[in-house]
């Protein structure tokens, strides 16, 4: 990819300043804006230091500077905590500081009001040359590099580890809990950066930095909503393309889970299902729980997506029966399968009394065993007072790596705990969070390489905005290679058309989306007789009406395009009828798909079943469905995206072909 | 409830023994065998100890004896390692020892001649008079009485809090487990039980007995399948009507999960949805992670099920949005609602800005406001570096009750999770764990009333054990009160019936269960003259047939009934069609129901949406189908219950009544 102009410099003075200016720092020491300047030298900062206060000469034992442009030295990195974030920000300018972090709120963390307020200060920013952090960023930690320029009193801490991987995150808070439970276990990290508001440097920018940072092995995000999923999805490619995973924890799976993240970042939340489509397009790898984020670093570090194609295997030893059948049975309800070698048990159980040179043998064995995809190590009491017995094995056996290899122990285990994190094996403190972990590694995709495809024309004779009738987005479906049910438009006063009875009629209008719940559609009209009586009475002022043959299959479908404000063109699969609602039984894809990736999402309909052959009813045109879905998601090809929504709904699935019956298309002009 | 005879001496006995035999005490302190005794003295037990060694006058210090006979004190529990179990068994029947627990494996964890070892031992431990713990249980610690009667090495640990709630766990390992995670923060246990094989005292009776435990408040349940479902029900009532909550973690919730637990517990794992009725029905409170069951405690001590009317609502007040949001998201996917007094955001955010005294102030303001019914207290790093500016004042508000009150802290923080325990407000580590404990709490029903209900009779023309036919389930369902299509059966030569057209066809045979599939099933025969020719080929050497009234409804229901080996009898209702079956969209309870429940699970299937108005559909007779279900629940009143399994699928429901047009029973006796 291209290297962004300047960017080597902005990670040098975003991550590794050689000098900070603290706009806002106070001389009391319990005020929080004295945190940062106290925990840059309790940590060891080497660089340079300078308060800005414009009502001292001398704040807690340095030289205090007046503004920002009267420092002796030049300014790397500024770290605002003034009420005057615009004046600071000016300061900024006149020094030619290129990054300032703003831990001030009152932006769009505040209303309209401050989203405006917000507006102006990005835009003046550029003009000034300055990136922003922030506002409402707790700041930016680099443990390697002892810049630890934050007020999360996580820094109270006298010594903090430093390890490979960085974390992103919507919430400055979570520095502080992912530093401090990491720490109570020896499990290390690298760069942590509160992004805030995100006005100006976002999650995206921020994943494509680490993924040039040479300390950084692997990127973890707590998000709470995705701001700019284009510029994510470039990361996060940028990521891969490094070798270095993107974990994320994300909230607002629940509507009252959006609705929070809504109030509290004053960003839309995104649907979940959407963003869970979109995570998979990108690569990114996703965890349900906070601490599997903390967790699963060292089981993915280093590693590439699994790609699966077959049900995912984990081999299984364990010491205690009741702590392993804690984690098996969750990956169960993953639908992970065990494997044991020359046995049909699903664990191979050593009891208490075996040696500890049994427990590394049969690590060992496991991650050779060509029938499984990863090893789960489960250690009972002697985690706790005997870590030689078999913590100290798996960590002899895991050096020949291979395979993903996770360690669960039941007892409280600190020691055992650090041991394994000091020697990169993953350990879980929770039966959950190590399922968990599978989980997240088994559903984890390389980036779906975007597709070169020729951009769709938008058919000639449809307007590329306002409302569309039905037969124009019948038309519109058709010209993607959407199959289509025969249809016709019929004018007063005769109403000819030349499709065989049954037909259904329809009135055409493209101010009404629901045509049935006005009584706008006419069923199975047998004859002609009774089609002029029906379009006589349903034409209203002579308006034309569409005509269709009516179409009989085996079961019907739902298709659908939309192109969502945060996770950018979905496509999505659904069973027909009321299956799609009342079981939620869709499946979201970023558009456009190939055939192939329709078919797996075809696969993952469970209301597609009556389709499948299903207590030997017919098999359906699975492929027909298949085409369908990604001539639909062509509309993510046309220039300019102009469609907002689009459904097929139902969409008949026969024996032989397909053809959708209603189609609906919304443009964003309307 | 009726007291058992020498109840209160087993108590004692099992869990606060004068005087305990250790059966092959080991003289090498390295091995398990010698842990019992170095437990008992290092933790202070103040009873007489016996080592029983035949080899050795004495054992690490302590005079010991060729047998249990030989000791001259009385035994109140003896705790047997040896490999000759039963030789140990007579030697403690000789002394009129009344507790036996057992280490010993070799028994139903081995096999089929281990499960005939084990019958042998309890027949001839019933002969002697001695009870038995295990065999393969790690034995018994009662913390606060100073009894660690075990080989589990958690009693390496020089202190262990004593505390109120007492476990009994189906893996001994996690006795450790338990133990040692709460005594990394505070949390301490009264009795903890390791049940082993359970082949005499079982989890039920081991309830009971805690149920009358004055130092026991709560209890909870480590289970890896239910050996002994109407004991634990028992037992359960009693811990109810003795004001204790009962909480259990059981595995065995995949199918995977569900094949290990039966390969390591050797005995049958029990479906799930099962055995959730049957937690439900009795009034055992469930939570689906391992930590909640130790961190779930001083939230339900003391307190009744809530039995809500509603949905549940949680107030949440927090430093921290991106904390609270972790669990609030989480709340949401159980269907749990926030409620704020005097606001419409979904939480109280107080910014780190605000002072202590605001903090508690909301506590209190919440755990008064009546729009609500718990409260979650949020605390971000504070709880790690400053306890006196969140956690202190929620301790001091938490002195009113009230509600349920859980905080959930982002740090690592052990210092407020300790003084939390102590002030025994439930705090949790993890915002997963949280959130489970709230899904817990809200789900928590107050047992119910057994019904006193009179027995139902056995139809006098149906024989109560072999196959029965169509008609004979028909004939029986409707005398339990299943409306049942109107039906007759037809004999050659001229099949009369005076059934009206349009009708269907069935063969009678009750060798055949799936009838369709074998072209035994003819639907929708319009005439007296088609119905002559269908019945003439249908009928093999002229067997009588079954014809029914073709019905018409709304939507078909699956309505059914199970004896199940491990729940006992439960009515189960569905979506008929294949939505049961694809969406698993079915509803259990314990039987029998009456309508008021049978309509509480109607309301729970999603695919009865077609029946209550969905889009305008017309409302179907939800209460007949009730009445329905409730009826087909009286098979778990007949006596004896002869009935295995019985299914009415589909049942047909109409905007007036309802009616089953298939019927299936099966006898438990072929």
């Amino acid at each position: 990819m291209k290297e962004k102009p300047g960017a080597m410099n902005l990670a040098q003075a975003l991550f590794a300043p050689r000098s900070v200016a603290l706009v806002g720092a106070s001389g009391d020491e319990a005020k929080n804006t004295a945190r940062p300047q106290r925990y840059l030298l309790k940590h060891g900062y080497d660089g340079n230091i300078a308060p800005i206060n414009p009502s001292r000469s001398e704040v807690l034992g340095l030289k205090s500077y007046r503004s920002v442009k009267e420092t002796p030295f030049s300014i790397d990195h500024a770290f605002i905590m003034v009420e005057d974030v615009e004046g600071a920000l000016e300061d900024c300018g006149r020094k030619g500081v290129p990054v300032a972090s703003v831990f001030s709120d009152g932006f769009a963390d505040a209303g309209p009001e401050g989203m405006a307020r917000q507006n102006r200060l990005v835009a003046r920013a550029r003009e000034l040359g300055v990136r922003l952090l922030g506002p409402n960023s707790m700041g930016m930690i680099n443990l390697p590099g002892r810049v630890p320029l934050t007020v999360n009193a996580i820094l109270e801490m006298d010594a903090l580890p430093a390890g490979a991987a960085s974390i992103v995150s919507q919430s400055g808070t979570m520095l502080g809990t992912v530093l401090s439970r990491g720490a109570a276990r020896g499990l290390g990290f690298s760069k942590l950066v509160s992004v805030g508001n995100e006005a100006d440097l976002g999650v995206g920018e921020l994943v494509e930095l680490l993924a040039r940072d040479p300390e950084t092995k692997l990127i973890l995000l707590f998000l709470e909503t995705v701001r700019d999923a284009a510029s994510l999805a470039a990361g996060a490619r940028a990521a891969h393309a490094a070798g270095k995973p993107v974990v994320a924890y994300k909230l607002g799976r629940s509507k009252l889970g959006e609705r929070l993240a809504r109030s509290h970042t004053g960003a839309l939340a995104g649907e979940d299902a959407a963003l869970e489509a979109y995570f998979r397009d990108c690569g990114i790898a996703r965890v349900d729980m906070l601490e599997t984020l903390i967790e699963i670093g060292p089981m993915l570090a280093g590693r590439r997506p699994p790609d699966l194609s077959h049900t995912p295997r984990v081999s299984v030893v364990t010491t205690t029966g009741g702590g392993a059948a804690s984690v098996v049975d969750r990956l169960g309800m993953f639908g992970i399968e065990t494997a044991t070698p020359g046995s049909d048990a699903p664990i191979t159980d050593l009891t208490m009394g075996k040696k500890s040179a049994s427990y590394g043998a049969v690590v060992g064995e496991l991650l050779d065993f060509p029938g499984c995809d990863a090893v789960l190590a489960v250690v009972g009491s002697s985690a706790q007072f005997h870590p030689q017995h078999a913590v100290g094995p798996i960590i002899e056996a895991s050096r020949r790596r291979g395979k993903p290899l996770a360690v669960f122990m039941t007892p409280q285990a600190d020691q055992s705990l650090a041991l394994l994190a000091q020697a990169g094996v993953a350990a879980f403190r929770t039966p959950e969070a190590c399922a968990d972990a599978f989980q997240a590694y088994f559903s984890w995709k390389t980036p779906r390489k975007i597709p070169e495809e020729s951009p769709t024309e938008w058919p000639k004779d449809i307007p590329a905005k306002g409302k569309l009738t039905e037969a124009q987005a019948l038309t519109l479906f058709a010209s993607l290679g959407v199959p289509t049910v025969e249809s016709a438009i019929v004018r007063a006063p005769d109403y000819a058309h030349s499709l065989p009875y049954p037909v259904a009629l329809k009135i055409l209008s493209a101010e009404v989306a629901h045509k049935s719940d006005v009584g706008g559609v006419i069923l199975n009209i047998a004859s002609r007789q009774e089609f002029e009586s029906r379009a006589k009475s349903l034409a209203k002022k002579d308006e034309p009406l569409l005509v269709q043959r009516m179409a009989a299959g085996l079961a019907e479908a739902i298709i659908g395009y939309r192109d969502d404000p945060v996770a950018g063109p979905l496509v999505l699969a659904g069973a027909g009828g009321i299956l799609a609602e009342l079981y939620n039984d869709v499946v979201l894809r970023v558009a456009p798909v190939d055939e192939a990736e329709a078919l797996e999402m075809v696969a993952q309909v469970k209301g597609f079943a009556v389709l499948r052959g299903y207590r030997g009813l017919p098999v359906g045109d699975l492929q027909a469905l298949a085409r369908a879905i990604a001539a639909m998601s062509r509309l993510a090809l046309i220039e300019g995206r102009p469609v907002r929504e689009a459904e097929a709904n139902p969409l008949i699935v026969k024996r032989d072909g397909a053809a959708a019956v209603d189609a609906l298309v919304v443009m964003k002009e309307e």
